[in-house]
């Protein structure tokens, strides 16, 4: 692993449309915003940070094998590719990463088929509901995680 | 929007196969046979026309994205994603246009696992069993909503 | 088959409500004027027209078997009984006549118990959520599967 | 009750088609075949017969209310509406007669919704797949039922 | 609406038989007792009353209908009608009339297909396992809720 | 069993806030107010009451247990609790009381966990979707229901 | 096929206590009884007869194994093996020969495991309820099949 | 609200036990060391704190009852109850605060009952599997939520 | 653990009610006869005894917590709360001793909810339909599962 | 009934290799070791013993049926026929003797399928997961049952 | 195990029938044939073969015992038995054998209830689909298998 | 079809990961050993051979298009595609060639989701659980299928 650790923090399909999709929702910051305050809170836990996002299932997978044995520990929010997608818990499990899942709506609340996530089983913790705070929560928990396991 | 409001077609994997592909189900028209009968009718209507297909599911969710914003409606074939792909429903739903869905055969009178759409819960109207014929009902309607729409 | 080929249009329950009932659901227009629409296009389409509706689900019965061998083709909206009619649907099979199903509201954004209709396992196609336009793009078709049944 | 028993025989929808509907099903005897049967049967078990048909659930509601006190027990191909119909075995039950339910076909090989039907909960037996011959064994077995009952 | 309010009650399939059907399960007292019973009430409530029947789904529904704007209020025993029938819930809601659903036995301690009334989605309210007495009851609450709507 | 039949009326959780409590659901008056008029309801009926309500599911049976011989009969609206104990209702059962429940909404109009109720096998009857007059029905009925006991 | 015809009639586990065997379900008939019935309606049929009951899974397969190209038809009562054997499934299938199944008493209203039976894919006409004259109107059925396939 | 807004942590059965109960799956640290440290991260954040425990359903309940108008959040990790509660819900729902429900252990990844949480339609959020720093991250989120509220 | 080492009999709610509760299910001894009893053969197994019951689920939850290193292990007959408890389950487990599961009546020809006991999945063995002496049983095979494990 | 009552131990299939299969689940006590126990058990008890083992389901079914009238009971551990035998359950219905089923290990901790046993719905009472000693605590119910039995 | 590693092959009901029984799904191949390609494949890997057949379940049962500590290995296509039989895979499981499962046909092509076999929770491995040639595949994979594990 | 005939061998997402990601199940050679393996049958097998990865559903489905009438047969992995994609079904259907399906592991002893894939109901013949020899197997069943296509 480099120096300073690097998360990854990937966004699955649709996320960039945030700011305009169902403000209702999803709210109303950009994911170029979640993108900025992600770098300020990184920076401030000693966090290198890849930030990236793809409606392409193949491409998050591609990204996810790639963070293997490079990266420290991967956010993920899969949105829909979450309930569907066991490719990506498969790729997510391989990378021996811990992964912490994120979504920006509590999709308890949501449509039946939103309740099941196949990226759970992959994941240390799941954080929904919070909007983008649940990115920086998730880097906290990640810096935490990260350092733990130096210690180790 | 465009002087001239352009209706986006969009369809889903292995419909560039048609004509060849199980012809008792699928008929025997080929893909660019649809795409010429779609223009005729788009040039009637007075609509401008897309017409794309791909194997790609990313690919289809960034076209959907595309459109936003651009064009005046979208009928999607989402073929085997329809019954699969939560991230193809919620770029359907945040494109905010008007949305009809067309299936060749009738799903209904096939395997279970086809009779489910997740497309469905994201377009006005669905149109199945009715062949390539379908599409053109499907703009037809188009042309009607759009023009409602302009008039309101 | 008479000279002029004829097309029955049924209409389930309640639809004689149309124009009064749930109009944010079902539309502003009454059965009446979408009666005046089929005729219209019928006559453009030269069809002949029958178009009735009842609350009866036995009568709709009597009038299916009544169509077999003095019509052209069945467009049916069975409202309520498609969800709940297993004799409705052996009678169009009986019929051995072109089916076309039409619901004017979206079924697959309502209740799930409105996901499944009977009826449409002896159709050739659905088409649904379009309004009282889906009985004139189901006249447009069932004229066409008439005449390419002439040409056979 | 009459000096002579007399058993009534009840068809549901459709069953008036027989002979000419999906023969490769339902064979190609008419109902008016299956009467005549009956009657000839009934006579050499010196029963009274009465034969009756509707597409009308509750015209068939009618019947099994009126034959309660005058029939000496009844025998049902309910048709379609042997698998919706809750109303029709509540009449049954209320007959307080001997019931034997007829199919013509076996519904267990047919489509999984076919092979429930509420009747069978108010029936002492149920005959089916073996064509227009399950009615005349039905009104042996009849005949058997009610000469035990005169004899109790 | 009339100077005086009237309520309809509306009696589903086989109910004409109350009194000798089942006693253990339906009570001793026949339709005519709980129509007089109910009238009596009508008449101290100040309420006119409409009393039907019927084992036709069909006539059930063109009832519901024709109450629309000419009755204050509906209370329906659906009986076996309520467990399968779509067809009335919406005419039922249609009517934008206050409806009450009674039912003579507790449904919920029969068996488990008598457990769902699709009635019970258009009704305010749902009285059940009180016998005939839940109709009165029904007559009260009806009369409550008439008399606060035209306060309001 | 005491001079004055006495009934006990029971409340489950959260019906302490009745009043402040989404009003829009569960209306606008305060549980003390329903049992001022429950009061008034039992004098009329010469009825005595006693009128409790708890969160603990526990206190709950303990109360019923405690009816036992010294009660006429329950009104109850389990609340919550009704969609989840299995012990509360094995204490109705051992009461050998009569059972009223109440819901003040309609449960069937509601999300589907709340459709079931372990306490309805317990009930001889069920009062939902009326509001605070379901519990004077309830009181109502249970008199009438005490009345021919006592008479039996 | 020797020159008379003749049915193998199979029974299951259990059937060997008939009569004594929870008569109120199945009656006070012995085997004995019912394989002597069989018999006389045999001969008055022109068949022959075998006659076997077996409580081994396995031993009824191998008799319907040794029936191919020997016998003219099977009639079965699996008893409980119906429920859950797709090998004795698979043995009639395989025997290229007329199947009916008998079960004594109405499955349909007993638990509901018992309303599955794999056998039933495998025969042509199934009779349950009416006793030990089910195998009776089993063995006419069979004499009527078997005469139509030698004209035919 | 009280100048300083508190948050309400709540603990359900068997978290008094933490520290001993399962390490493997729970952690080593105890109840008291969760406590201390949402003591520090709440001062920090400036909220009061109410910190608490409880195995008894009922009490949670009363505790979220008493927590309305005189709390400005709660922190629930509702523990067994959450899988079985309809009560704690309708509590959650009733006190009408932002509510963040907190799980140790990532429920996603243990048996399937635990996959399924009443808490999580009344909370905005949810986070689990982070183990004890779930409960700050949940303080954080709480904090922001106050603060936008008191600015909106 | 003290020198004689000490069972907990716990019993859930309604179990208080014992010799007066349905007999014909629960049997006509009293909960004190069966703590008598207990009490004889924990004497004769040299065993210790702590017999108790409750109707709160969390008491229950509080007297498993409270065996813990006290107790030799836990004798529990759930009764509801075994249906529905996941609270109650994660107390046994956390208690680290051998329990074994008691029901006086054969959950398995009850009702279909109760055929599943979270219990179960604590407890080393299950008893069931036995009666009173399913106590002395869970006795006896603790003292054997307690001295096993002193020679361990 | 001999003089000394009898009991039939019957052991289902793979019994017969205890002791060296799965020693993890089913312990290291060999089939002849608990044989001889369940004789010593049987002797204290004054009870005869006929123990057995098939790998044979139907040869299960003839001990069963031989043990009517003759044994006075039977212990049986039906392995793996108890989740699949309906033929075995009607054997031991068929029986009239007290059962009580009996399973090494806590079925209820393994495999979903093991949840359920077809033999539970025929027997007094169930005893799992207590390793050979069930066997023992299953004939000290037996004699119990038998000798209330005797005294009645 | 013997000097020459010997492979059971193992074929359950109807399996005798090869070559006759369905040709369309099963192939022309008798199951002689396949033996005898068996033994030719067999001894270029150098195994010693056993070949069986039976139709009793109990008897695979015992071969699949008799296996142990003797046999190398297992192959066996279960046939029917594959989808409800509990007692052979309890049995493969207890042979500590490797088993490799076989089917002549695709399973997951043919009804609902062959999809599912208990015996690929015993199995290494599974092929099906691939006719008698699958029993070859099966041969060469146990060698390998063999090989290895004297190897290691 | 060219003069040699070609396989082509497909792997799906995440198996380029093979020999490192969990080896346990997955083993502990790489995909390209498995290619080397694979090319070293092909030949001895005289056919030619494509083996492709991708993480990309679309580009799988590209690749099976390109089949179509340029190869001989397809062997395909599908990984987690298998499980999810109706797409990659309907394009192993349409390209009308010979294909097998192969899975490392035993996916019947995994997790429920993974024991369900689309692709056999393409496929002629699955082969799972025998690691990467599982490839050459196919291989193997693939040249016969072949061979025998070109000589009939």
């Amino acid at each position: 692993m480099a120096e300073t650790p690097t998360a990854l923090v990937l966004n699955g399909p649709n996320l960039n449309l945030l700011g305009t999709r169902q403000p209702a929702i999803y709210g109303r910051e950009s994911l170029a915003d979640i993108e900025k305050a992600c770098r300020r809170r990184a920076e401030a836990l000693k966090l290198g940070l890849e930030f990236r996002q793809s409606n392409h299932e193949g491409e998050l997978i591609d990204w996810v094998q790639g963070a293997r044995g490079r990266m420290a520990g991967i956010v993920i929010n899969p949105a829909g590719y979450g309930h569907s997608s066991v490719a990506l818990l498969d790729a997510l499990v391989a990378s021996d990463l811990p992964v912490i899942e994120v979504h920006l709506s509590n999709i308890f609340r949501r449509e039946a088929f939103r309740h099941h996530s196949y990226v759970s089983a992959a994941a240390l913790g799941v954080i929904c509901g919070l909007g983008p705070r649940g990115y920086l929560l998730a880097l906290d928990a990640l810096a935490d995680i990260i350092a733990v396991k130096k210690d180790a």
